[in-house]
C-alpha cells in the first residue's frame, strides 16, 4: 500500500509486552520502494499506550488523529493532528493516548525496528 | 524543529521554476538526528502547484489538509488529511491544489533531495 489511506490498510493488533489497545497498519515498506524504512500508522484507543521502552532505533512520527503524547526521555510532547515528534535512537519513549476518541499517528522507522507483518 | 507542529515551522517560499503558490517548512533534518533523510510540510495555495519534475531521490507523502492530487508517472492519485503516497525515484510527478483552501502535505526526501535552506 504504497499509495492510499491510513484508515485503508489492515489493522493488525501489537502484541507486544505492555501495549494496551494498540493496532497498527503498514503503509509503506521496502517492498514498495523505500529501500531500509517503513512507514506504519499506529491506532491507540481510548485508555490505550504503547510500552515504554528503548531501542536502538530511532522514531519520526506525525500526528493523525486525536489527542495524545510521546513521552522522549522523560519529557512529555503533545502530538495530534500535524504534530511531528522525532524519538532519538536509544531514548526511552511511550505514546500515550489521553482522549476519549481514537488517537493516531505515523510511526517511520528502519527495516530493522518494524516487527514482521506476517 | 524536530518536534512541533508542521504550522509553526517557518514558512520559506519555493524559488524553483514553475513552482506556483508553493511553500515549504523544515520540520526534521540530519541536522536533528534523522541521518540521511529531510522532512518538510509544503503548502500549496488554491491554485498553486509544485513543477512538473523527475530526479533520481524518491518522495514520501502524507496528507495534511486540504484537497490535492501527486500525479505519479502519468497517473493522478488524491492526496488530503491522512492520505500517503509514494513517488518512486526517477519517476516524473507534481502536486496540484485543486481546491479552494490550502493543500498541505509532509514530504521525505534523501538530504540530496532538499534544496538548502537559507
Amino acid at each position: 500500500m504504497a499509495t492510499g489511506h491510513w484508515k485503508d490498510a489492515e489493522p493488525r493488533p501489537m502484541t507486544m509486552d505492555d501495549a494496551r489497545g494498540v493496532t497498527r497498519r503498514l503503509l509503506l515498506s521496502p517492498g514498495d520502494g523505500w529501500d531500509g524504512w517503513v512507514m506504519r500508522a499506529f491506532e491507540l484507543e481510548p485508555g490505550g499506550q504503547t510500552p515504554r521502552h528503548v531501542h536502538a532505533w530511532p522514531h519520526i512520527n506525525v500526528g493523525l488523529e486525536g489527542e495524545g503524547v510521546v513521552t522522549i526521555g522523560g519529557e512529555e510532547h503533545e502530538l495530534r493532528h500535524g504534530s511531528n515528534a522525532f524519538v532519538p535512537a536509544g531514548t526511552v519513549h511511550q505514546f500515550r493516548n489521553l482522549g476519549s476518541d481514537t488517537f493516531a499517528f505515523i510511526c517511520i522507522v528502519p527495516e530493522e525496528g518494524d516487527p514482521r507483518f506476517e
